[in-house]
């Protein structure tokens, strides 16, 4: 059976230029970036190029790059550094945070914690459309606001934040500005100085890098207190032995990512459209998140009287991988905390199909994808007790 | 100029047999673990598989096995979630932890930040072979002692701790008892039931396995607070995508290390004992650390009126990668605290040169390099002012 992946949200497959890059640095040069001798040394440099180009990415400069172990490390490492940083002094200025309530977990279930043992979260929440209310934003800042931290792109939607808008409030009131821009990197230009972001979360295997790799973006001068307590890897920021070949792919990533953007965009923003069309005629179904300001590869779907879950498990069978939510949270069983703050009630939440397309994705899929859906949701509705027509 | 690497203690080649294992995970199995899908189930398979093999490795159970991005991030979680779980309780029992003086920096760190923001330390002291004063370490806990953790061998002079003593201590004071194995793993056999502990930190890249993994092993029922929140992985304890093909990597590498762990021994042991034995015919040259306690890799020297750092350097221009400490401490100028620990005057202590051999040593690089020692510290010495014979 053929396969059709629609669930690049959740992974890429890392690309075979990524590959050929990293293979050396498994057992040709596999020396510990931080040992003096010639096998450190070139390890080191690998990593110091790469850490250009992933910079180059988003517009920073090299030395703003900290290499992680991927976007939730990067979140939690912006955040609570952010927070932490300010420990000594609880009762004065910076011991709030502003987020948003579609957050992704790395994000939303950091803030929560942090609320739980004494600082204060306030989460603003967001229209029908997923977008974030900035009038409620810029009255939650206070002088305690140590951060705000607004999701680039939304894993579930797709929806776009208002980055700009957020970055200047941001700057205005001397906030800290935090995005988790892990689905966005990659499919949306990012300068991270024009936005004003002082800090900016990224992952390496949603943009055809590999697993385990991922970086945080510390604008220069931007104080943190580190997570990792260790050997003093990353300027003090990240301890642990650099993970070289990782590292390496994650360069490479970028590399490619920049270079193919135009192209790439282009490519899944034209299929998606396709999708979005095709599906949209079914009958009974609907596009959830903002209609154009949207990721180009997102499409995603909620169908009276049909149950998410059951509808994946159809079209895995049919070869075909698509999600309900994200992938983070494709195992828990209450409704999507994305889809209720954008009104939805529980049992639409549960209707819902995501959709991710890929670099590699064919117009062929597309169209064989939506052929089987309505099919799909044809044979469901029929069993379904809901669906009475 | 042919390349001798005498630096496995900072990190180790990945063996060709884990590199192949983990190939189709990056562009052919490249599912996320946590999607429902086909794609996600056999990435998932293949990571419940290596937890087995893990597990293996150090006499657990497989869902004992907690993967982390390497044995930094072990350390972090066994320690501040031991100490975090009882934040409620600051003042009851629960906040005092108690460590040794010749911790790796990823412990040493750890332990110094928690005492700095209100928990309280021990540092338990090392004779001057490193052995730790097991009399010391029992008067150190109280009512308030929440976790021992003592390193099962030491990452720069090789010491192998008393690992049975320490678990029985502290499970008659019941206290948890984690370990940093980090180096032990693959050189010694370990059964973490007969040892009593309740945590174990290990990493892959030094055991022949990739960088940027590695993996926590946590008794059943014992409790930590998570330090990486957000999707809630792991058990809830260690939130991130699953990297996939590193963990594979990690269980390919345990399941090698494990078979070939007898002939390993004998293998590196035998080249280390003829190393130790030619080097020390160098005139005032010592051997640091337990002269049997030790990993069967690990040779640690001093020389009297030498630099450690210029040794080191001028091995490496004839091709030979030493080290004067740990990779992680490398860069620092300052006296390892380890061998400060052991009573070495910081100038004795700057005179060291640590060569850790592994899988792949041979004769003939033995050899080699105890016929050029000689020579540099002949050199060396020749051109120092505090050499006056």
């Amino acid at each position: 059976m053929k396969k059709i992946y629609l669930d690049y949200g959740a992974s890429t497959p890392v690309d075979p230029e990524v590959i050929d890059e990293m293979i050396p640095y498994f057992n040709e040069k596999y020396g510990n970036p931080s040992s003096i001798h010639s096998f450190g040394v070139e390890a080191l440099d690998a990593i110091e190029e790469s850490r250009e180009k992933v910079a180059k990415m988003i517009g920073a400069k090299a030395d703003e790059i900290i290499f992680t172990a991927g976007g939730t490390e990067s979140d939690n490492l912006a955040i609570k550094g952010a927070l932490f940083k300010n420990r000594d002094k609880k009762n004065s200025k910076g011991y709030s945070l502003i987020t948003c309530a579609i957050e992704h977990p790395a994000v939303l279930e950091t803030c929560k914690y942090l609320d739980k043992i004494g600082y204060k979260t306030k989460f603003v929440p967001v229209d029908k459309e997923g977008i974030i209310d900035l009038g409620e934003l810029e009255k939650s800042i206070s002088d305690d606001t140590a951060i705000i931290t607004v999701m680039f792109a939304n894993n579930e939607i797709g929806v776009i934040e208002p980055m700009e808008e957020i970055g200047k409030i941001a700057k205005e009131n001397n906030v800290l500005f935090h995005t988790d821009a892990v689905q966005a990197v990659g499919k949306v230009p990012i300068d991270v100085k024009k936005l004003n972001l002082d800090l900016l979360s990224l992952s390496s295997h949603k943009i055809y890098g590999p697993k385990g790799v991922g970086a945080l973006y510390v604008k220069k001068g931007t104080s943190l207190q580190t997570i990792a307590h260790g050997g003093g890897h990353e300027k003090g920021l990240r301890s642990s032995t650099l993970n070289t070949p990782g590292i390496v792919g994650l360069g490479k990533a970028c590399e490619l990512g920049l270079k193919r953007m135009d192209k790439d965009v282009k490519h899944m923003c034209g299929l998606r459209d396709k999708l979005i069309k095709n599906i949209l005629e079914i009958e009974e179904s609907y596009l959830n998140g903002h209609p154009k300001k949207r990721l180009c590869n997102n499409a995603h779907f909620r169908f009276t009287a049909i149950e998410g879950e059951a509808l994946n498990l159809m079209l895995d069978d049919m070869g075909i991988a698509g999600a309900t939510g994200s992938a983070c949270s494709s195992k828990k069983l209450q409704a999507s905390h994305v889809l209720t703050s954008i009104g939805l009630k529980p049992e639409q939440a549960h209707g819902s199909l995501r959709l991710t397309l890929g670099r590699h994705t064919s117009k062929e899929e597309i169209e064989y994808v939506s052929n089987a859906i309505p099919e799909v949701v044809r044979k469901l509705r029929n069993m379904s007790p809901l669906w009475n027509r």
